[in-house]
């Protein structure tokens, strides 16, 4: 039991032994049966090591990364993935977006999903109010749903979802107590045509409470969305898409958060005065108009 | 309202733009006032990016992974940290272990701290039976905490924590109606000496009830540790030292799921026949005795 010293040598050059580590590990998911899944792997797991090696990454370190990670997954609950604010935050979620979704240039951009889709939204018919007693000022949303050849897309579920005036979303309230608002899934008809009456979105910052603000904090300092309208419009025959119509007003438009402002996807929410509505409802206060076109893809 | 078709012509190289989102993230991630940080982010953005443009990460797999870290998230709960499996099974852990860990080549290795360490272990004095009731074949350890020249390590504090005879920790399953088992807190005295009983431990397969087993089963196919004694050894003046001691009969030391193992951290877990054992004890049935030095880097 007696411990002889062998030498005072130490080990020079320690990143040789971690090389040998990545090899082994890449050997054995080189393993991996499913060739899309053994692909993903192998990438994952060079990326990863490559980090850990060029930042030459310490222990503590990665004890805090892998607390903060198990306290992200406690900021997540139905109508809220933190991880997804990470992804956004990283810029992953647009990067994959724009490589994922092949266009022609006229179809309409995607932008990211975010974290408060919820699956199953309330229907509503076409030109309803879906605000569902959400604080705002009126606002009226209409346009079509067409194809790259302008011929309008019927039967399209089109999926919206925003903020109120106060920029939260109904899934940063109790769901339970509240049930849904400003979030609807409507069907077009034959003339690929929508509209709805809700409230018009704010600029908002991302959620306070998460672990993905503390990151943003401490990072750009940039933790402000410009107010949009969240769409995800789904046909029978065409790539599902997924966006946003932003606000051309909002003072965010340079520095969203999450990466997401494409130029194309700006559009004007147009002040009116109270009076007769574009679908014959008469308003006795102000509200806004809006008139975006959607170009969807076959595929 | 009416949409004019521009052209037909499409994107043809899609990936121009996901280069140009790259590029506008890492130029805001440049602002991180904290220097180590912006380091850390820089690089965790282009290896991140740099994934999900080599496999060309599509849509439907980034929904998959945000929805998978979220389920891993709730496999979370004190004593185990999901994330840690992943990062033991993906080979960041030993990575990182093996790369922050500056030793003379004849101090102890470190390797992976693993997913069930609690800060809070039950104190024992030295000598004594930890096994906190655990079923299992009778195992006395021994061995000395010594410094690199040698000399007997005083005062350290010896966290050693492990499985059962059926391949449990304490964590796994309910603390609060258990308390703790086979995990303790020694410290010790003036000849650096150390001295258990406890249980043998043996080989046992991942957590099979979170993702991580999930991924393992899916790529490498190797879900087994070979059996093994966690020790965290600190002392003032010390670097932490976080290691285990694996059993040389164990089948799985070539094929260790989370790629712990090292050479120099197996060692002989001695059939003994009843009888008196090392401290005097008298025992009524057959046991096993460990010896092993400890050998710790001043930092």
């Amino acid at each position: 039991m007696t411990h002889h010293i062998k030498s005072a040598q130490t080990i020079e050059n320690i990143y040789d032994s971690a090389d040998l580590i990545t090899q082994e590990v890449l050997k054995r998911y080189e393993g991996t049966p499913d060739p899309r899944l053994r692909e993903l792997m192998l990438s994952l797991i060079k990326h990863l090591h490559g980090f850990a090696r060029d930042v030459k990454l310490t222990g503590n370190e990665w004890t805090f990364l892998m607390g903060f990670l198990e306290e992200t997954g406690k900021w997540c609950f139905p109508g809220r993935n933190e991880f997804v604010i990470f992804s956004d935050a990283l810029g992953l979620s647009m990067l994959t977006v724009t490589q994922d979704y092949k266009r022609p240039l006229h179809a309409t951009e995607p932008t990211l999903v975010g974290p408060f889709l919820l699956e199953e939204a309330p229907r509503f018919e076409m030109g309803s109010d879906i605000s569902g007693g959400a604080a705002g000022s009126p606002m009226y949303a209409r346009g079509r749903i067409l194809d790259t050849e302008g011929k309008p897309v019927a039967r399209a579920l089109i999926d919206v979802w925003h903020s109120d005036e106060r920029g939260l979303y109904d899934v940063q309230e109790d769901l339970q107590k509240t049930g849904p608002w400003a979030r609807a899934l409507l069907t077009t008809g034959a003339d690929g045509g929508y509209a709805f009456w809700s409230v018009l979105p704010v600029d908002y910052p991302i959620p306070q409470d998460g672990t993905a603000i503390r990151m943003m904090r401490a990072t750009t300092g940039r933790t402000w969305r410009p107010a949009h309208l969240h769409f995800r419009i789904r046909a029978e025959g065409f790539l599902t898409l997924i966006t946003h119509i932003f606000d051309r007003s909002s003072g965010n438009l340079d520095g969203d958060a999450v990466f997401g402002v494409r130029p194309s996807l700006i559009a004007d929410f147009i002040p009116q005065s109270l009076g007769k509505a574009p679908d014959g409802k008469v308003m006795d206060r102000d509200f806004y108009t809006l008139d975006y076109d959607f170009v969807m893809v076959r595929g």
